[in-house]
């Protein structure tokens, strides 16, 4: 069971008994959601293994036909994914390497766990992703690769072209995380400098078949932009990629291999990434075990329950954070003064992931900005809650999971003399609610399924 | 009637059958939202004169009781409304003066309609402001003062405090308006630079009675804010004004006249304005005859009547207009996929008014930059339509109301060489769309409710 570790704490903090409710039935949700996309559980209702065949999402593979099989993958989750394969499949497993993050432990003895840096790709990811490749291109049309893909893979299975060091490909990415690119937009750089991602490890692993599981991080799952995607047909090209870097007013910044093996690919010196056309895509199976749907409808579930009339507004919301958090308010104004869009007592449901668009020098995260954004224009309603959570457990480049605001936060920050808009201006939404005991903290969670944003209108 | 003079060709422009099905649809709603706010309409269906009694939203007041009935006010409605209401009372009305924007014809006999110049007030302004005032001052116990008060109304009534140029306060005006401050923001300096606003003309009218009749042009129409809220007490202060001066860096840029009142003013040496508990707001009654949510509501009811599953996701929407587009995108999306928050076909509509931070040197609006953004992340959906319209027919410095976009936008703008994201990065869109003959057309409608935002997705 996933928890957050300081609810009693946050429940207490709501100041009026309605605020405490509302943040009760809120944490409770969030708590729901994380565990419904906890990879252990997925993998277990997602795949059902039935006299040697592994069944998925309307797929059937008889495992008896296979003469190997082969788990390869990485991502965040990919570790405990890994865990529980091995757990059902045991010993009709090969063998297999899984790239996981530094720290995490899980139980495994036929797939190698291999650790690797995240989200400034290593050595130690290259090792991994090398030897992912290597059983790739070994395997032969009657084996079976199982591949456990998961948010963060992009960065722990790095695999640069030749020339392109770790280094550079790790300073290209950091820049282009912290100019606010869409995460899209760093793939297709990322797609267009490895020899692993945009489809190439399904282009080595041919003839074999592929099966790709797939817990998505990014909005929407464009399958082809999860962990950049490394079966799955790539549309876009390198001059994509040079638009981005150009758009970003990175491209001279750009380390001058990089700069070399994209305009080599754009003059067709080198090939350009698989496309949907090429035949090796036609024995790769992507099957998508868990996204942040299913962690919105958890939350939605959890709320129902408890009494609330729930709206889902969307799974792929995207945005600049604060902006995103004033709308949410508003949203709660038209239910509190007319019981629109849904009637009191309400919770509205928002799911995906937004962007910071970094100018001051505070600590923050994308769903900590989003509530102080909130925060800011809540006003003195009562029984209203906005909250947002990052489902890995670590919201920017911080500690903490989201943060939580009601009616009361603006003036318990002003008693301690914090000037909300200061801190917002700042991106300091760290500091601002780490003062209020008002983050949330769950530990890392083992999964991602991006954020889940709630707002609680009680009355 | 009020009507979208381009409709058949915005309809036709849809290319696939079903976004010119969705274009219909979403531009009869519009149609209907802004006949159902034209101030006529609006003080014909509020207002109700039985037997000498004029009743409005449950006050009722004994015409027969008031010595003298006077009429002031002011805003692009007020014109309107007063031929309305003198069509009603007649002679009833001793006098009267409403000062409305230049080029604008109503026929009144009583009243005198006063032209004053909009956005940037002029001399002419505080000529016809100064008369109301000794309309207010001269005005008795047994005395009625109807004041009718609509968007705009805080330029059209200028009345700088002693020591300010009518230029000083143009000028402190125009440059809070395009640095991105709130409406709020931008009434919280005007009121304390007037003799006028911020509850001065009530103190000024005491001890006559006062009937507030107002169509509401601020997101959630907080009285003190419309048209800086003549009869409406101040909850803000003259350090508030300054702290907006200073948020957005340009104290140093002030007049040193708007200086020297607001530091007199926080200093105690000229009078703040009338507060909550001033005596004279017994005597005033205000009362909205229209607001944002009489708009949606109106758009809600056709899109119904359509057929179309609807959902009113807020009148008060606030935030950065590109964002705003995003997000109005990303709930089409959900719906489009999964039948959330409301089951297709779906008309989604959200009311407020939001704000464009201006970085290029484009032409456009807040409604043309929301449909802008919103066709960028429309993708390729058929049959999805976003557009917004500023019920006043002017969107931003433009003499367009608004704009439409769908799944098609994109391609046709590729095809006559557009690239839509540098149309948006340089606050282009009328440009944009001027070029796609999307803009949407009214002309000046008489009304202002700030702006409508309508999502359909069909399937």
């Amino acid at each position: 069971m996933i928890k957050i570790k300081n609810k009693e704490q946050l429940v207490e903090n709501g100041v009026t008994q309605l605020n405490r409710k509302a943040r009760k039935l809120a944490l409770k949700s969030l708590e729901s959601a994380l565990n419904a996309v906890d990879p252990k559980q997925l993998m277990k209702s997602r795949l059902l293994l039935e006299n040697s065949k592994l069944k998925v999402n309307g797929y059937s593979f008889d495992l008896k036909k296979f003469n190997n099989i082969y788990v390869i993958g990485g991502g965040k989750a990919s570790g405990l994914m890994a865990e529980t394969l091995e757990q059902n499949l045991g010993k009709q497993i090969t063998n297999g390497v899984v790239n996981i993050p530094r720290g995490v432990k899980y139980k495994t003895e036929i797939i190698k766990l291999h650790e690797a840096s995240h989200p400034i790709p290593d050595m130690s990811g290259v090792e991994g992703t090398s030897r992912m490749l290597k059983i790739a291109e070994q395997a032969k049309r009657e084996d079976l690769i199982i591949c456990l893909i998961s948010g963060g893979g992009s960065s722990l299975m790095p695999m640069p072209r030749n020339g392109i060091t770790i280094k550079d490909k790790g300073e290209i990415t950091d820049r282009l995380l912290k100019c606010g690119a869409t995460i899209n937009e760093v793939n297709t750089v990322r797609k267009h400098i490895s020899k692993f991602k945009g489809g190439w490890l399904a282009k080595k692993a041919y003839p074999a078949t592929v099966l790709n599981l797939i817990l998505s991080d990014v909005v929407g799952d464009p399958l082809g932009f999860i962990a950049s995607g490394p079966t799955v047909p790539d549309s876009t090209t390198f001059s994509d990629a040079v638009k981005v870097l150009k758009k970003y007013g990175l491209w001279d910044k750009s380390a001058s291999s990089i700069k070399k093996v994209l305009s080599n690919g754009e003059k067709g010196i080198i090939p350009e990434t698989p496309k949907t056309d090429d035949k090796v895509f036609k024995k790769v199976y992507n099957v998508v075990v868990g996204n942040n749907r299913s962690a919105t409808l958890a939350v939605c579930e959890s709320l129902r329950y408890s009494g609330l009339n729930t709206l889902l507004l969307t799974s792929t919301l995207e945005g600049e954070a604060r902006q995103i958090g004033v709308m949410l308010t508003s949203i709660a104004h038209e239910v509190s003064m007319f019981g629109e869009p849904v009637p009191k007592p309400a919770g509205i449901i928002a799911g995906g992931e937004t962007t910071v668009t970094v100018t001051g020098k505070g600590l923050g995260g994308r769903n900590q900005e989003v509530a102080l954004a909130a925060a800011l224009k809540i006003g003195s309603m009562d029984g209203v809650i906005v909250t947002s959570l990052s489902t890995d457990g670590i919201d920017g480049p911080t500690d903490a999971a989201g943060a939580i605001a009601d009616g009361k936060t603006i003036s318990r920050a002003s008693q301690v003399d914090m000037n909300p808009e200061e801190f917002l201006a700042d991106n300091d939404s760290y500091n601002f609610f780490s003062k209020l005991d008002d983050l949330i903290f769950t530990g890392s969670t083992g999964t991602n399924v991006n954020d889940v944003s709630i707002v609680v209108v009680l009355q």
